[in-house]
């Protein structure tokens, strides 16, 4: 049986009504669960075998189930899988929308401001280190880590994308 | 002596003449010694003992120089020190207005993305890890490394950022 | 009878709940029976003859019906021909306010990045291959095909519209 | 000898002076050049045996350009070589800012108008044939054609993509 | 009795769903019945004695109905009066929030470039005519024709405004 | 020789040095011949045997000139007529950026605000008595005339473009 | 009893119905009871002893009311004064967005269009007579009167604020 | 002999630097020469027989000048005739570029405040007063006044504008 | 028993229907009860042990709550305990959407006015004073006082945020 | 003798080149002669018994000068008092421009963020204190402070604004 609550101890994130209009229409029948259930993406994540930041981009719609994912979210969460499908879950997501930009949220605004701020410096350095192109965020994986030390404690996001580099046409 | 060119083989980073208007003074002239002399920020990070996103922010205009920063770029990049001393290097960074969002620059438009896509779930696994705060993108440092496999070419981006709790009042 | 799924094997295309507000009424109606009877596209535009985008179009709102077709799409959806005459399906469609640009969806800001990046481009060609004009997106139609080769899958776009000149007065 | 003017009768394209502060500082030198010999980009395409759309993008900025490219530019347009090299040709271009969205000028809004009226179609009918996934537009080429028939002249655009899954993770 | 359908053979106009909040309570009124009769624009004018584009103003909220209108309007579509008269339309109408702009409209967007390729040379052409001033778009009148010769049909819209001078003081 | 001022005895437009970077070299160049000879468009316009409209446009750098354009501006206008060819004359007008949108300028937001007013009524009568499709506003001329009653002057603008239908695909 | 209808003979002013979303739950009570009642703000000004547009400001929740403005609401308007306490309307106003800037109705943009215009020439003329500082729009009141003259009709606005020195620190 | 000054004891208004690339020729010039001369807008304006705010609209390019005005100018402010005439001061205002909306300055934005806060309220004041139509912006004047009372002092700003009404058609 | 009323004789702040689509689902139950009971932010921070604008923030949505608090505002406020918990209280605020900015509040607006006039001011004295950095304004606490004295009242914020240096990396 | 650099030890706040375009001609006078004297606000603010904050304000050209401001800073930077006299120092500032909202800068947009976080809470104790009104940002005053505890350093900004309650008309 999932685990109660966080590892962490902190609560566990639910859905604000007045982000709705935005979302899919599953989302709030996947953050009912998850309220309901008082489980964590942690646990979530482990009982559908998905990494966490993708297991929250599940519930916010913003990334595409399987029928595992489906049979596997239907079995953590107690949905009926009928209920699931009939949502948007396995279909494809209309990523994107479920913020304005600028976020406006401070935690979320924090990593624009680092695109702001060290935009043009990872060009450089990824230019001269691959070349012309791009860091894909669409053949990318990210996670989100914890670290302590004497200075306190870091959070440490790791963005991997696959280099592509222009074609020369 | 300074290493000529990247290690990567690819041209080094040069500054656009259309993104002069929104970068201090120090830029054209840090880029121009740094064209002349065929120099990676690779090198130059080594040479000022900082890392290469920082020494891109450098030269951007987006991070503070210390006199010994002066002295080193003085001497990878064969500029007097007087002239560095005369621009903003070493006053306070009037940070963020090199880019307009949302970015039109392909890889830095990429970065955006990720946060429009994940920001949510960014944040939904972060509080449940942490707690009610933020990720902070001043306590913080970042790198950039390349990564080789099967499947082909990855960049690996690292943000680790102190972890900062909303006070309770 | 219209074949189940999509050819390719992937899910079928399905309407996002928080997309609702900004299509015509038809489009609910529509995508529901297509997601109740599993049809993809190219199984109906194939029903109503009509092309695969324009079909897709159709259904959010960005195309106009004919007779013909409210007939074709009522026997291949199973939808009363009435209930499909009672929407906008027939009338003039009322263009453009699906997507708010630019747009957010990765998919859809590919097809934005390519006219940031290569609009001069385009323009300085066709100016030189046309004169001064425009290509028309009225007198206009489209259609994506898939290729394989040895680098891997490619999506092919073509746009197709009448050359307008200046009218010199 | 490259040929004079244009192959279809037209005047060359040449750059808007209102346009320079968007450019790097290598556009007015190649336009200048293109104008003062009456070359097109076709002619100049194929000396440098790139596609046409390409070229156009080297002269705005908006593609690298190889040793290669430096040495049959400065050939087929007359400048010498190391006054190119002075240039960002050879470095990484800084894409996307020369023109302001939505494009005001005619013909580029007629390609925004497409992404605007058949973005979603065309999400759909992609998202069907190939999957959760983005038409690269890094891995990528594009061409522009002419074609006639009893109902006119036609302007054929085709990009050409690479398919690009999300990840799953 | 009123003509069925428009004299051109095309179908009417309709009000698109997704476009109701933005408009006064009279409108679905309006265009329910108009569309239940199957009545042109030109067909309610006549009946109503008002110019067509006027008409079509009054059903999208954009123009005052008089007494007289009410009743018309009441005959022609077949309205209880009293339910009219609940209604804005013999109030001041809140003009001008019925489209957002730039227009993403196709047909609207191109008045919209007309003013944005040609609002100075209209400017000019009119201050050398007519002195430093404005047309009014309030003591104003306009109407649609259509104009068939042998280079095909044409769209003629007159726009009629009173000359209105700066004051001096 | 050309006639001294205007017909109306009001002053001629003239360029105000504000737009100056918003507009082709050209424009610097034809509004001092003109201010300098006190040309009124009109007089230019039947110099050069196109419409006033389009003789302002061709001054706001809008339009394009033919070489007979050339020749005759530089007759009207005594400048030599090289000077005139180094411009972007005789090339692609860049159009739309000499307004930013919504317009400042009273005159011309006065054209802005029946669009926005008036946008839905046009584009509802349009489509009864033409179809699906719009105006162009290439295929287009347009022109300016007086009216006096005993209301007062009236400002009578008439744009004419093709009729499009959208294609059926 | 309080006089039916306007004194000028024109419709009283209604609410519209898109307008709403943005007003208070007191906006549609007060203005159903307005029309119902067939009331000017004139007479209801004059019932409640405020100005017209201190009258109109409370409909449109941008004024705040006190015990007796309720008292003489509820008498004038036949509410029950319970009903109206349970609104906003004794609370503070969250004033401002009623209008979307730029206001896009006729008449609001022509006041509008007067700060564009005149802004700077107002700050010149004020400073000069009043020094550094500010008219409050708050500690402020305003009024509309009617002027005839033979050159016509005329609205005439009264601006009232205090003074506000700017603080020297 | 123009007075010296303002009548009240505070500074003469000059011109910002940062203004003038939003300004025509004529400011920089009438500016030079008012401050040179330490010659206030009451001053001018008695001069030249024009009120206060028009002659500062003069200033800043957002009034016409007939010839009169030039000679007076000219002479109080002791520029010589020619000079002025080279500038775009007789020719007709590009108004409304000088402020970006929403204005940034205090004293400007308490007016769009003005108007964000009380336009409904006016809007509904002046449609029952005068019926349904505008006040006119054009057909305009506006004069600011000093007041005096017990609880301060107080700037009063009067605007009277021909009322137009709509034109039924 | 909880004080009636405010301290200070004026009306408690209540919720303004306009502005609940952007607020939590908790704001609406917490206002009711205040509204219900009479009580002011000052009483209720009082029994909850919180500052007044922390406990203000917490009603609309921007802080969060403990279980303490929760039991504390269940009390005060005379809502079942379990009615609070299905909120969104004790979860993570989704701060910062309460807001459209530019605020068009005038209360908050002067705030905004301050950030726009006193930024960089604000931004160089503290860099002075405390080196390269940023005040935290999530190690963060408010208060609001009020202060008199003879030249009136005074409204004194105080804002107190942790100094975070920049990393050097 | 002033002091040089700062107290704290952190280097002198200077000019950023990119910043001149939104400053008037004083800011580089005044900046360039603090650089080249090193002296900190906290010094020069001292020489001129001003405040820090409005000092800095001084430089960045969002405050007014005396007479005595200028002959001090003439002394204290060294510069001729006729020179400062020649820029717009003893003028009224065009105040707001200096920075584009949303600020960019970390530090600056701390501020925006306070405001766009606790601005409904600030209003709503704000009001439940001093009634309906507004705190002034005009009769304003601030200062910055450093406060040192065992949980490390504090910036402490006091906001001080005389109430303006709105005027009941």
């Amino acid at each position: 049986m999932a685990q109660n609550g966080t590892s962490s101890g902190h609560p566990i994130a639910t859905l604000e009504a007045s982000l709705l209009p935005r979302l899919p229409s599953s989302s709030p029948i996947l953050f009912a669960a998850k309220k309901s259930k008082n489980l964590s993406f942690e646990t979530i994540a482990s009982a559908i075998s998905r990494s966490e930041v993708a297991t929250a981009a599940l519930f916010y719609g913003q990334a595409q189930a399987t029928e595992e994912d489906i049979a596997n979210l239907a079995k953590v969460l107690d949905i009926p899988e009928s209920k699931l499908r009939e949502t948007e879950l396995l279909s494809f997501p209309d990523r994107g929308r479920s913020i304005d930009m600028p976020p406006r949220e401070p935690m979320i605004y924090r990593l624009y401001e680092i695109v702001q701020n060290y935009g043009y410096a990872f060009k450089g350095v990824i230019n001269e280190k691959f070349g012309d192109g791009i860091m894909s965020a669409i053949s990318f994986s990210t996670k989100v880590e914890k670290e302590e030390d004497d200075k306190g404690t870091w959070v440490v996001i790791t963005l991997r994308g696959k280099w592509l580099p222009f074609t020369r046409f």
